[in-house]
């Protein structure tokens, strides 16, 4: 059975981001996990993308798979174009190259260095692309899209854009409270519904025509969708898209839990 | 500081091998560690290589950076390759794609399917190159380049060839006897430096004009060459590249250590 994966960074401007990226001095390991080497981007980077999303933070799997979005995250965003008919032609990069450790200061988040380096990938997937319509998985996101909107590259750019809540936002703001979980999951989906009724218009090019389909109160069979294989690099394990929980920071105290990943084959894979 | 990185997989024959990797029918799970996925290269595949070198499995490190001998072993083949004045010009592909577990039986090292795909990939390296010069590490590494060289692609292909002993051998094969180890040692480097003498005359294009200059009775300063940053794919972190140990397989049996892969980020790293 064939394994179709993603080649990665293999033509200009990618090559030139990939290999001169923002460190230390952008990044203080204060505030970010910079000892795991930045994370650029899941999906399409060969100008096939009709989607452009921006994410937030990369965590433990996606340090492992090196492509961000991989996990709860990561399906739930794919169903989110799903809805759009879009399966294969989007492209995913975050606000931060970086895991956030703690938080962002102020003057981190406006610093031009970081900022600049995102505006060139954005330029880079946006000046002149197929994309026709951005989203940004919350705040710090729109954030970023803001700031490269307001530059002149941006200003020739004609694309529909939506800031949405982040995907797991329901799961952190609601810190296992059930109540707290469905009511913060409800809200979310009224304003991904409210992102789809605005974008879907300016998307003319879906992969699959779909039809118009909004989200419930809460999650539906079909609004998870797997990460597809060729988003992945080449020669990764099916256990490593299926689900997550395999990759885990472990440790007795803060260092030590920072210091590590720990990656367990899900069960039943080997016996 | 820019970061040169390994591309990877971004032309064809590599890709369609990427895709279509032998699996469980061909690799069976009681004898590779298949649940972690094939490993498949490291180094040049852009045909600028002169030497290939036939490995043999990948272990935890290679599994998490997803190329090919990157610990001790690669470091002292580095230094084997640098004595030649090779510094970036090679390829290294590996006798099996997936790491040994246990031992691998007779039927299955001489299976025909095994054996086409790798053939797949040294034609791809070595018919129509400018690979001057190849080197097996150990034994079965020996093997795969033997029934390779009575295909027929092979019969227009003219390298020199030199098996030489796996370079972690003498750990393997002294068990912590020291005075064994040295022994080893020794024995090895007069295997390699009988290799150098016979190959270098055959290598007419070192990326370096370099001082020939034989292995002494045990590791001199400079024997170990560090693994370059541009056969790592992007953004990997320096310490990865820099020592040994950060990816240990722990757990209290034998199945909880198949199953993990614990990494460890290498101290002062994070403090």
């Amino acid at each position: 059975m064939p394994h179709p994966f993603d080649p990665g960074y293999v033509a200009e401007p990618f090559l030139t981001l990939c290999a001169g990226y923002p460190e230390a001095d952008i990044y203080p390991s204060s505030q970010f996990r910079l000892e795991w080497g930045p994370i650029f981007h899941r999906g399409r980077l060969d100008g096939s993308a009709r989607v452009l999303v921006i994410g937030q933070d990369p965590a433990q799997h996606e340090t492992v798979v090196r492509r961000i979005l991989v996990g709860e995250a990561g399906r739930r965003t794919q169903g989110l174009l799903a809805k759009l008919g879009i399966t294969r032609s989007y492209v995913f990069i975050n606000t931060y190259l970086y895991s956030v450790y703690g938080s962002v200061k102020a003057a981190t988040r406006k610093n031009p260095n970081l900022i600049d380096y995102r505006n060139r990938w954005l330029n880079a997937l946006l000046v002149g692309s197929r994309v026709e319509v951005v989203l940004a998985l919350g705040q710090a996101a729109d954030e970023a899209w803001q700031l490269w909107k307001a530059t002149p590259p941006a200003q020739s750019v004609t694309v529909a854009y939506a800031p949405v809540t982040h995907p797991t936002q329901p799961e952190s703001s609601s810190k296992g409270d059930r109540t707290k979980l469905a009511a913060a999951t409800k809200k979310m989906l009224q304003n991904w519904n409210a992102a789809l009724q605005s974008l879907s218009p300016s998307l003319d090019h879906p992969d699959v025509p779909t039809p118009f389909v909004l989200y419930g109160e809460t999650w539906a069979d079909g609004d998870r969708v797997p990460i597809p294989e060729i988003d992945y690099p080449a020669g990764l394990p099916a256990w490593m898209r299926e689900q997550d929980g395999w990759a885990k920071r472990l440790g007795g105290d803060d260092l030590a839990k920072r210091r590590n990943i720990t990656i367990t084959v899900t069960k039943g894979v080997v016996t």
